[in-house]
C-alpha cells in the first residue's frame, strides 16, 4: 500500500475494472500534485495519467521530473508511458466546435494513454449540417462515440440518430447565459430524441474515455 | 370601457399593436370564462380569441353561445369568426413530435384567427433527419418559421441553419425527468447554435404565431 | 410512409441504429395510442414497443385488439412479438430497491423485445453490501450493466468500482423532498467516482436498455 | 475547405441563411483567435465579425493586423469591412440602463457589419416613463425593435404594448443578487404579457441583431 | 393558554406587533380547522381571521357555525367579526389581471378584517398602459399602495416609478411555463428597477395587507 | 435633460417618488462612473448619490474632484452633501453579524444622505438572543426597522414578533456552501412566520433605506 | 434470505447498526405493501415498522391483518409491537406549528417504536419567543432534540443557541410559494447560525427520530 | 461585553451550549481580523479558535502575534491554546479523497480545540470498497463518525449501513460540473439510504465536528 501526501492508492483497480488509476489534478494542494509527479517519474514505476494539471504547475517542476513526462497543454493531461495498445476497436471523438477542444483533447489523450485507437472528428456543429454528413462513413467505421458538445448539444441527437454505435455525450461548459457551466447542454443531452444515448459528467472528457475504453475493452 | 367580473378590456391594442386581445382562460375562474364566451357570442361583437379554454368548461356552454364558436379540441382554442385574411406572407409551423401536437395547433389557430395563412410540418424530429430535409423547400417558401419542439429541441438549431426566415421556437412541455416541464427545451432553443433564432416562452404556440403575425402584418 | 393520427414512422431507423420505433404513450392523446394499439395489432405489422402505456388505457382496448398484446403493467409496457434473439451477450439490470421496480423492469421488458437475453438482480442498496457482492459474479458474468437505483444512488458507485464492464446509470424517481423527481440521484449518477460510468435521463429504462443493446449488437 | 486550428469554416453559410459566419472569441484559446484576426487581415479575405474580442487579446495583434480592423471597446467586436448596406428597413435598439451598453452595442456593430440602418435609445426604463414615451414616434418608424434590459426587464413589456413591430428582448446580466447573470430578467421578458415577443440568450446582443436582420432581410 | 388540536395560541400578539392571530387552513388538517372554525363561533370570542380556506372545507361545516362566518370564496377567507375601523390612512391594491383576483381579493378581505379602509384597482396591466394612467391620481392618494402581479410583474416597477408611496409587491403564480409558480414574478420584483420597493411571498395576499397595516397603524 | 456618457437622467424623480436619483457603479464602464463623479462635483450642482463605488475607482479620482465627496469604504458609498434633515421619524438598522456590516452601512449611509435620523444595532444574530432583547426597547422607538442578515436569516422572524413597525429584511451573501450568495437567507425572510415582513433583493441595504424613507416620509 | 415480491431483508441490519429494517410504504405498489403488512402480522414475525403508509391502504387490509397493527393516521405509521424499552435517555421533539404535526409524529412513533422514551413539544415557532422559553428547562432534560419546522426554519438556530444537547432539524414541506415543498426550511437550516447543528431530508421524521436514537443508543 | 471593530462577544455561549465561540473569518474585513487575532493573543485571554484564517492574513501578522498562535494552513485554522481534554469518547473522521482534507483536517482541528479525542481515517473512497472495510473495527470502536465527502458522496451511505454509531455527514465542494460546489454531494448525503445519517451544510466541518462534540460532551 503507497502512500503520498496521504494519498492511497488503489492498485487493484486495473485488475478489478480494467483501468488504472488516474491523478485529477484540480482542487488537490499544489505541493501534493508536484510530490506525485515526481514520484511516478521513474521508468520503474506502473504508469500513471495526470488530468487536469495546469500549465503553471508543470511548468514548475524540477527539469528533470518534467522530462519524463509527455504534458499536453490544451488537454492539461500528462503521462510518462502509455498502455500497450490493444488492437480491437477504435474510438470516434466528434466535437462541435473549437471551444469544446480541451475536453475533445481531454478524452483523446486518455485513451492515448489507455493504448486505445481513435480518432478526432472537430468542427461537426449542426449549424452546418454537411460538416457531420460527410465525415459519416469514417466515424461509423469506429466501435464506439464520443460526442463533444455545448450550447444546445444538438450535435448528439442528430448523431444518435445515424449510428448504432454505443454513443456517449460530454456536455462542455462553453457559451454565456443560459449555457454558461454547461447546465443547457447537459440537460438536453439527458432529453436526447435519439435512443440508448448515454452523458457523462460537464467537460468529463476523461471519463467518456474510459466508458468508451470499457466498451472497446470487452470486443 | 367594457368590463366582465372586473375585467377591464384593452379594445385600443389592435390600433396599438395590430394584434386584438385574447382571453387566456387557465387560471381565470370558471364563471368569468363562461361569462366571457356568452358576452361575446353574438354577430355584432368583435372577434375574440379564447386560448387554454378546457373542454369541460367549454362543454358546461349552453348549446346557443357554444353553436357560435369554433371550439378545436386539441388546441384547446375557440373563435367565433376570424379576422379578414391579409393575404401577404404564410407561416410554417414545424413541429418535433406528437406530443408536440397541442402546442402547434394553438399556433396554428391563433394564425387562423388573425387571418394569416400557414402550413403545418409534423414529427420533423431530427433523430429522423429526412423527415426534415425532404420538405425543406416548401418550408422556405414561407415567410417566417416557428419550430416547436420539447426533450432536446434539437430540431430548432437543424432548422435554424437551413434558412434565412425569421424563425421562432417554441419548448414545449413534453418529456419526463430532465425534459419534464419543458426547462431543458427551452435552455436549448435559447444557446441555439444557429444564429438570430428567438425563443418564446414554454408550450407558448399563441404567443409565437403572434410574433409571426407581426412578422407578416410588416410585409 | 406511414400515418397515423399524423404521426410520420421512422421506419429506416432500425436499419440506420440498430433499434427499431418505439411509441412513448405518455403525453400523447389517449386517441392516438389506441389507434396505434390497434393498427400495429395484426401479425404481418412489423413489431413495435410501447411504453409508458397506462393500464387503463390498455384495459380500453377492444378484446381482438388487446389480446395480440403481451402488456405488462408494472412497467407498463406492451408488445405483440419479439425481435429474433441475437444471442450474442446479456445484460445485467442491478436495482437498490423495490421502489426502482417499473424502471428496472421497463429495461428489462425493452431487452426482451430487442431478443437480447438479460438478469434482474433486485435490492441491491448498499445501506447492506452484502446484497451486492453476493451476486458480483453472476452480474459480472454479463456483457453490459444496468443500474437502476434513487436517492443518493450510490449503488452505481460501488458497483462501477466492482466491474470492468460497461455500466449505464439510471436514476429513478422514488422518495420524497431532495430526492423527489430523481433530481438528486442524477446529481450522484453523474459525479460517480467511479470511472467511465455514463447516465440516462430519470426514469429511462428504455434508453438505458437500448444503450446496452448498441454495446451487445456490437460484438 | 479551410481550417485554422482546427476550426473548420461554414462559408456556405450566407447562401443557406443569409448570415455570413462569426467569431465568437470567448472561451477560444488566445492563440487560434489572435492567428484568425491575422488570416483575414488581407482586403482580399471575405469580411469577418469578432465578437466578445477582449481588449487585452486585440491589443495583443501585430499593428499591421490592428490596423486593418475596426475595433469598438465598449461591444468588444472588430470587423474589416462591412456587407453592403442593404437599404430596406431599419432596427431600433432600445436599452433601460448604462450598465446594458454592452450588449446594446453589440446589437448596433452587428447591424453595421451586416448593413442594416439602425438607431439606438439608450435610458428608456420604465423607472422613467417619459423616457420612453418621448421617443415612441421614431422607434415605431424603424422595421424591427431590439429591447436591452436587465434587472426586471420591465421595459420590454411596455414597449411591447406600444408598437406592432417585430420585438426581441435582450436580457442583461446587469443588476446583483437574483437579478445576477441575468436570469431574473430572461424568465421576466420570456413571461412578457404583451403578445408576441421573442427572446433571446442572456446579453446575446448579436443574436438579436440576427434575428432582426431575418426580418429585414425578408422586406 | 387556550389549545385545540394541540394548537397554541398566541394571544399576547397583538400586543406585541399589532396584529391578532389568524389561521392558515391550507395543509393543517381538516379536522382541527373545523374544529377551530366551531370554536370561534361565538359572539364572546376574540375575532380571527382564517385564511387559504377550501370553500369545500367551509361547506361541510355544521349550519349554526357557517352562519356565523363571512365567507368569501375567490379569496378563500372567513372571519366572524372585524376590528374596530381605525381610521387613519386607506391602502390601494392594485393587480395586474383577472388571474390576480384571489390574492388581491386576499388582501383586501384581510384589510377588511383589521379595519382598514382600502380601494382595488384591477386590470391594470402595462402592456395597456393607460389603465393605470388613468387611476394614477386615486392610487396616490392611499397612504401605502399594494401591487399584485404575475408573469413579468411589470406593473410594480411602473407603479413604483410613479408614487411616492411605500409600496409592497405580492407576486402570483398565475401562467405557466416559465412563469408557473411565481417564481419569474418574484425574481422581477426583488430585480424592480424602482427604488424602494419591497416583496412579500408568492401569492401573499394576508402579508401584504399586513405589511401595509403596519404602515398605516404608524400614522 | 442632462447627458453624460449617454445617461439620460431622471431629474423629475424626485418630484414623483420622493427620492432623488442615484448612481449604481458596479457594472458601468469605471469611465463613465469617474466622468459622473467629476460631473456632480461642483457645489451648484444637485445632490447623488453613488452606490457600490469601489475604493480603487474612488482612489483614481483626481484630488480636487475626490475632496468633495465623503466616500465610507466599508459601504462603497459617496456624496457630496446629504438632503435637508426631514426630522419626522428615525430608522432602525439591526444587524445579525460582522460580516453583514457592508450592506447595514450602505443602509445608513443612504439615509443620511436622504436626511433621515437612523441607529444602527450590530451583532444581534438569534444564536444569542440577550443580544436582540436587550436592546429592543430602543429599536422599537423608530417608525420603521431594516433587518441585515444572511445565513438563516432567523433574526428577521424574531424581530417580526416583537415589534408592531413596519418591518424591511435585506438578506445578505455571507456564509459559504447553501448560504453562498444570500438564496438561503432571501428564501428564508419571504417565508417569515412573523406577518407582514417585507423583503428586498440580495444585499440591497440601498433599496431597504429607500423603503424605510418612504414610510417615513409619508408619517 | 425471506423474500417478499422480490423485497430481500436485511434482517442483519439491527446487529450492524442498531435499529432493525422499516418499511418506506409511499411509492412501492400497493399490492406489494398489503402482502407484506399481512407476512408481518403474526406474532411469532420480528417487529418491523411501517411508515408512510396511506390510511387507504390500511383500510383495505384484511380485518385480521389489520387487527394486529397499531396504526397512527397523523403519522402514516404502524408496527405490531415495539423494541423493548431501553431506559438510558429520552428525546424531545419540538416543533414549530399544528402543520408540522404529521412530521414531529413520525418521529414520535418511531422512537415510540424503537422503545426510546421522548417527549413532544409543539407550537413552539419563534413568532412567540414565549412559547419556546417557557419549555426550556424540560428540552434541555433530555438526550438528544428532534426540531421539527417548516418556512423560515428560524426555531432551529435558536433553540441551537439555548442547548448543549445534540440537535438534528428536519425541514417540513409546510407553506406555499417560496416556502413550498421545504426547500427554504431545509437551506435556512442548513445554514443555521448556531453551532453543530444536523439535519435531515425534508419530512423526514423517521430519520430524525433513528438519528437521536443513534445518540441515545450510545449512552 | 466586549467590542472588537462592532463584534459582540457571545461569552455566555459556553455556558449555554457546551461550546465556545469561534471567529470565522472569510467574509470579515482583513482589518478586524486581525484585530481581533491581536487582542486574543495574550496567555490571559479566553481561548478561542479561527477558522477559514487565509494563509496570507495569518502571514500579515506581527511576529510576536503569530508566533502565539498555532495556525494549520491546510485546514486554515488557528488557536492559542487548546480547552482541557475531556477524556470521554472520541471521533473518527473519514474522508472519501485527497481533496477532502481541509474540510476533514478543519474538523480535526476544531476537535484538537475543543479537547476531544480523534483519529482521521483519509482516502475511504467507495470506487475501491476494501480501504474501508480494512479500517472498520477502528472506526466503529469511536464515539461518533464525520464523514467527509463529495462528488457522489457514496461513501456516506456505505458507512452508514455499517455502524451504529451517530453519523454526521459533510459534503465537499470538490470537483467539476455537476459536482461544482457540492450541491451534488449535499443532495446524495441528504437522501443517504442509510437511516439515521445527519448532514452539515457544505464544507463545513468546523461544523461537523461541533456536532460530534455535542455528542460525545453528553456521555
Amino acid at each position: 500500500m503507497s502512500s503520498a501526501h496521504g494519498i492511497l492508492f488503489d492498485h487493484g483497480r486495473t485488475a478489478r475494472i480494467g483501468l488504472p488509476e488516474a491523478v485529477f489534478c484540480e482542487g488537490k494542494p499544489e505541493g501534493a500534485v508536484i510530490e506525485l509527479l515526481a514520484r511516478f517519474a521513474g521508468s520503474s514505476c506502473p504508469p500513471i495519467l495526470f488530468t487536469r494539471l495546469a500549465a503553471e504547475v508543470f511548468a514548475s517542476l524540477a527539469g528533470e521530473v518534467a522530462g519524463n513526462y509527455d504534458y499536453h497543454p490544451l488537454s492539461r493531461t500528462a503521462f510518462r508511458e502509455t498502455l500497450p495498445e490493444q488492437g480491437k476497436g477504435s474510438v470516434a471523438i466528434v466535437s462541435a466546435g473549437t471551444a469544446d477542444g480541451p475536453v475533445a483533447w481531454e478524452a483523446a489523450r486518455t485513451l492515448s494513454y489507455l493504448g486505445i485507437a481513435h480518432r478526432l472528428f472537430e468542427d461537426c456543429g449542426v449549424a452546418g449540417l454537411w460538416r457531420l454528413t460527410e465525415r459519416l462513413a469514417e466515424i461509423n467505421a469506429c466501435a464506439a462515440i464520443i460526442v463533444v458538445a455545448g450550447l444546445d448539444a444538438a450535435l448528439l441527437s442528430v448523431m444518435g440518430g445515424l449510428t448504432s454505435r454505443p454513443v456517449f455525450g460530454v456536455p462542455t461548459s462553453v457559451g454565456y447565459g443560459v449555457a454558461g457551466r454547461g447546465k443547457a447542454a447537459l440537460a438536453s443531452m439527458l432529453c436526447s430524441c435519439a435512443p440508448g444515448i448515454a452523458v457523462m459528467n460537464i467537460d468529463n472528457g476523461y471519463g467518456a474515455a474510459c466508458a468508451a475504453a470499457r466498451v472497446v475493452n470487452g470486443l
